[in-house]
């Protein structure tokens, strides 16, 4: 069901999105994107002899592929029609490595609604990014600035 | 200078990265790395009848390359040669939004030093992306986990 | 509501799309990943010499991209649950050129339900992909197999 | 020999392309250009316990890429000198999976030539995309409309 | 004619391929892909005070755009049937800045023919990369390798 | 040391770059770039036939990302602050294959000072990109244009 208005969300409602395999492509694009080619993520011959053994995703690429899988619960699941701004993250924390090949999905949870005023609220959410044998590898604090409904 | 160890970073050190304009292009490479096509990023249409009047970059993206930037002051310089993770991020606020064309850059500050054990340990910074016209669009706190000197 | 099985699909239910506006990166993206440099879409001398007096977009990208506009109302809204295969597109037509700028969506209306064995059924819809001025731009029946209801 | 006019083609030419290999970043690519991330072509876990038991590319993918492969054998014999426009497309069939690691070719046969007014007509072939073991995986009917020769 | 052998070449023999513009995302996707932000390409407010006043196409992006035009002919048009290596660049001189829109074609004139032994030659040619205005901004020299016919 | 001036180099100084591996993402990522389809880099069934056995990474993709790696060391590492013009190449030279996940860096070694006039000079460079066997795959010249100190 489409979410139009901050009251339309509900404290502790969970959901769980669709599943992404990591590919060496997306480390590749990600590197691209951004300018990050710390060798960790994109030279295998230093990356065998680090602590991981193998070549792992950019925490950043596993926040936002992660943080983007909401959407695939469609547009207004993933954000409320009355969308107005993402505020912000907090205590964004990298667990365990996300190697290539792995698939991660995530799961979300509504913990706390704060009305900013008459016209806006704030939608917390509490992010878990899973793999796919279910470790977390990130959880995150997500803040939505949305509209609220007309009285 | 090429940092090693914990022990080469001092708090309050300031340094300041070259300078990227993000383009249409990018906007829509992030959207296709990540399925985030929300159409205040993708739509002109819906996005020149939003409070904000034309597209803007996804805050992710914006934090995604902002944080990147550093590398471009060397490897050694972006993280230091024993670095092990990435540990996490704090209180992520996104304060402006940027739009196309705009030209961000990174100025990053040793905000902590803290040993988490005698061989590693957590060098924290305080963010700040800003724009062409010096506004802060961006701030974040990172922690890295490095090695230590040996003694 | 998300779409089960074949026994989900009502002929005449329409649905519609958000938008998306097609850039001059997406169009050499698609030429890149295709193969198909033709002047008329990466060539700005030759295109303005041209009939439509600038680039367009290619047809089959305009098809490719209204096509999975299907996917942001939701994956399973997309395709059902028990999605088979994406068997066929039938009578596509290019009725009008998409220049860079432009913003499209998806029209897309079931328009008959085949049973194929008692496991398996195919949805035909009609799907109508309009720019910003509401011109149709392109028009194609597909066909999806999908799973039947267990009875 | 380059091709000018809707009178340089002869019904029942057959031509032959190279091939090309569909990567995994080839469907990454796909899906990000286009937003199509059913988990069947992105999510290994998923596909595995599909009935195709492993990733699949888009229909949308081999057929724009396959449909592309006429332009390697140089741009005047995938379009003649007088193209107007890519007309349209009829009696697309996904016939057979291609699978990451497959090798794609194209065959095209002149089926039809209908003038449609003294100055343009159109080029109707029928499709055939083959992988590397010559099983036809997807068929098509394409239309170009073209200019006719002076007289 | 497709070209097969060495002896398929004649010193003097001129080609002209197709333009391609050069789009702002072709020179953030090669920044991406080689890592070279220098911000002369990638920079808006740095370069529009450098001498330039604008962004400017790295000059191996032209270099690879440029030389890669001639597959534009078709396959065996750009390298033979029997090519087995490309050998190497003499003398690559960037003459003239492209910017962004500018639209670049290559000419290339056979400019030696060295046969190598019995069984292979090497096929020298002279290449200008030229823009919409017939500057020439870009000069070198190749040399492909390639079977000779049998005797 | 970040280098401002044609003064800051010295003849014989030589740097070496952290690795990067070339994955069959890299190429096609190229191929699409440049429009260089060539099956001996994107039809493995055509490659494996070859006299290489599989696909291999085009030349100038070998070239662009070799020579770009000099950007690691840190942007006035790779270029001085007074930056003006990339002059050209020499003597590029493809000397062994560069295969899928193969790992390459650069060994650059300033070669030549020339002063060009009182206010400009040129930095030759003698390039030499090796593989993870130490095999150099690839050896050229460059010349960059920079500014003299101002006296």
């Amino acid at each position: 069901m489409p979410r139009a208005y901050f009251e339309d969300y509900e404290v502790g409602e969970r959901r769980t999105t669709p599943g992404r395999t990591i590919t060496e492509a997306d480390i590749g694009a990600f590197a691209g994107l951004t300018g990050d080619w710390h060798p960790l993520h994109t030279d295998t011959t230093y990356a065998e002899e680090s602590s991981y053994g193998q070549r792992i995703a950019h925490g950043m690429l596993v926040l936002s592929i992660g943080s983007a899988l909401v959407t695939r619960l469609g547009q207004y699941e993933a954000m409320p029609q009355s969308f107005i701004a993402f505020y912000g993250m907090e205590e964004v924390k990298f667990l365990a490595p996300v190697f290539i090949g792995d698939t991660i999905h995530l799961e979300t949870e509504i913990s706390a609604l704060e009305p900013k005023d008459e016209a806006r609220g704030i939608v917390e959410s509490q992010n878990f990014i899973l793999n796919q044998d279910d470790d977390v590898v990130c959880t995150y604090i997500t803040k939505i600035l949305c509209g609220r409904q007309p009285s």
